[in-house]
């Protein structure tokens, strides 16, 4: 125990929730909770905003069974925050540090988390005050780097993919061209997970359009009825943040197009989530497009806030990693670490196997990764089977379904 | 065996497919698999559709293993159609039927289908043609009359529950307005669903609006803006089929009013399914009405056909009952009746018990049934504990979920 440093810790979990960022939080707390040398744990109220504002919870008298309630229940038990500290706002966080004799600092989060963690982190350095600060990823997105991939993104997949896979059968029931909005701004990871649920080769999605390609809704038009034509029927996935040729986002260009507007946030971002306006449009652009004078059976849903905060449906995979990522923070500090990130790499071999470890902060803050090119099939509107192989390990078995036609 | 005539067996499906609609697919085949007297079992492709185009599957060679598949597959294996079939069309049916010897017709579907089912079986009769006439029913609606709640329902339900659970907690972990658009064109059954999942009074859905009551912008409006200040978030459930007090669904009058159009169909009903309008709409009022010059975090997501064709997520009972309805068609048609539909009917007492029995076409069909006004509350805008009663048996088990705050 000679490792452990006298203090309190803090617990905080910031950017859009998933449905294990609570198994990492459980992680955390279970690994901290019998230790005398950490007298309080406490939980940040909506990350960052939540310590300066000195909100804190109690979280050493939960029982133990109310945290596996806790853990298995989707989106931020602490609540979440979209702040992004900068220097001054992480020296008042640094001030509430001191004030409360905080010597363990953990956060929940994507890139922007763990480079806040490295701002404290570095800030309690040149003070010499003795912090040891880790991050514990989290996304949907999968966006990070180093990890062979990131807690919550299994989760999302699953669903995607179970969507996706009952969607098709619901398309092929009352044929017609189907287009569903997948989560995702500038990652097509989230998106690539609709293929995982295929019965076979026949079966929807039919055409998938990530961020990474350039969307033009000419070819979108063109590929839409090729597969229509193939197939009887067409399902589409899309990521939400589809880009044309100039990097505008495509739900803005319709927008323009069909004489609508797009919401846009403070920074001038229009809004991508919360909104069914880039499926609606390219419903418009479809039935006109491709439709002409036949009247086509045209529909789009936007999978939304579901796709990462649905209830019970949870890959099992994702959720005992999410703990285990939070538990490796905790054991990391534990033993002596001044600070880091936790990082899943896969053994090497057919059988599926992660193993945790640390990694530098600065490797994980700021960047994000991209889906590869690799994925991504010449045409630019499906996914490479490479995918398949790496994914679905992740997201947990899928039901067995069948199909007479 | 004196009862059974010798002939073949039509099964066809209808309507808006459920997440079990197979189920009672496969019960019916399962049922008459192995019956001599019954040398083919034929399905229909699309419904009556597929009966008039001669189109047909061969289903009495399918696997145990394969029909467990279908079973466990959302969305109608048969295909489904929208066709009502007239008079006309009935005869062309029948004719088909005398053209393959069929002797047993089933028909899996909500209110028209049991009418379709009708028709067809009074001109089997008029021509001294004997036919075993059978309806079997489903519609995630529950909004048949005569059955304790319909197969298709649960699973349905069950999927919102889950929804509005996890849609809480990530609304309280970014604290906002959330606005989330449930199926139902006359009906509030599957809306009123939102409710189960709840895991204390605090949690939302903070407010429900179904068809069965008029709709008014003001009073929306107002009761946001309450439960805004009384939880410090919002969660909101709405049917896509709410109406003003003329009777028009509110997405219309909201596009005229928000300068927007709405798509209608060949008969001039406008599209709720399959577009995310009615909730954008509703965004932009709550906006531009309870926001202000505040700039409030006001989302929308429209659940769409997720709801009944998601994989993996159906009601354990639903899956059951929707099972042993179609045995229980087989059943009674073999057994020597010669026509009727297959209702459910609840034990009186606390142990949730169900029993399945035979009932006439005429009182099934065309008729609707709405969410009874003792479900509602004074308000108009929340569900009361008898619904939570009748209802959670149907659903399954949920998710056990917890919270901090």
């Amino acid at each position: 125990m000679s490792n452990l440093i006298k203090g309190n810790a803090v617990i905080g979990q910031s950017g859009g929730p998933t449905a294990v960022i609570n198994q990492s939080l459980v992680g955390v707390i279970e690994t901290l909770k019998g230790c005398r040398s950490i007298p309080k744990i406490l939980g940040a109220n909506h990350g960052v905003r939540g310590i300066v504002e000195n909100k804190f919870f109690d979280l050493k008298d939960i029982s133990k069974t109310d945290l596996e309630c806790i853990a298995n229940t989707p989106a931020a038990a602490l609540g979440s925050s979209r702040d992004k500290p900068d220097e001054a706002y992480c020296e008042e966080i640094f001030k509430i540090f001191q004030k409360n004799d905080v010597r363990y600092f953990f956060y929940i989060g994507g890139n922007d988390s763990a480079d806040a963690a490295r701002i404290i982190n570095e800030m309690a350095e040149a003070e010499d005050y003795e912090l040891r600060t880790f991050h514990v990823p989290k996304t949907i997105d999968n966006d990070l780097r180093v990890t062979d991939h990131t807690p919550g993104y299994g989760s999302a997949a699953r669903f995607v993919a179970s969507a996706f896979a009952g969607e098709d059968r619901d398309n092929a029931s009352l044929a017609g061209i189907k287009i569903s909005i997948v989560m995702g701004r500038d990652a097509g990871w989230l998106t690539a997970s609709s293929v995982l649920g295929k019965i076979d080769d026949d079966c929807g999605p039919h055409l998938v359009y990530v961020p990474e390609v350039t969307f033009s809704i000419d070819k979108f038009c063109d590929d839409v009825k090729a597969a229509y034509d193939k197939h009887g029927r067409c399902l589409i996935a899309a990521s939400e943040g589809i880009k044309d040729s100039t990097g505008t986002p495509v739900v803005v260009g319709l927008a323009e197009r069909l004489g609508h507007t797009v919401e846009r946030d403070s920074h001038g971002n229009p809004q991508l989530s919360g909104s069914g306006a880039l499926g609606d449009f390219l419903s418009e652009i479809v039935k006109q497009r491709v439709g002409g004078k036949k009247a086509l059976r045209v529909r789009s849903d936007t999978y939304g806030y579901l796709q990462r905060s649905f209830a019970g449906y949870a890959s099992p995979v994702d959720q005992a990693e999410a703990r285990e990522c939070g538990r490796k923070a905790a054991q990391l500090a534990m033993d002596g670490s001044q600070d880091g990130t936790v990082v899943m790499k896969r053994a090497t071999g057919d059988k599926y196997k992660i193993s945790y470890h640390r990694a530098e902060l600065k490797d994980v803050a700021r960047h994000t990764r991209d889906l590869p090119a690799k994925f991504i099939n010449k045409a630019g509107n499906g996914i490479m089977a490479g995918y398949v192989k790496y994914a679905t390990p992740l997201v947990g078995d899928l039901p067995k379904l069948g199909r007479i036609f």
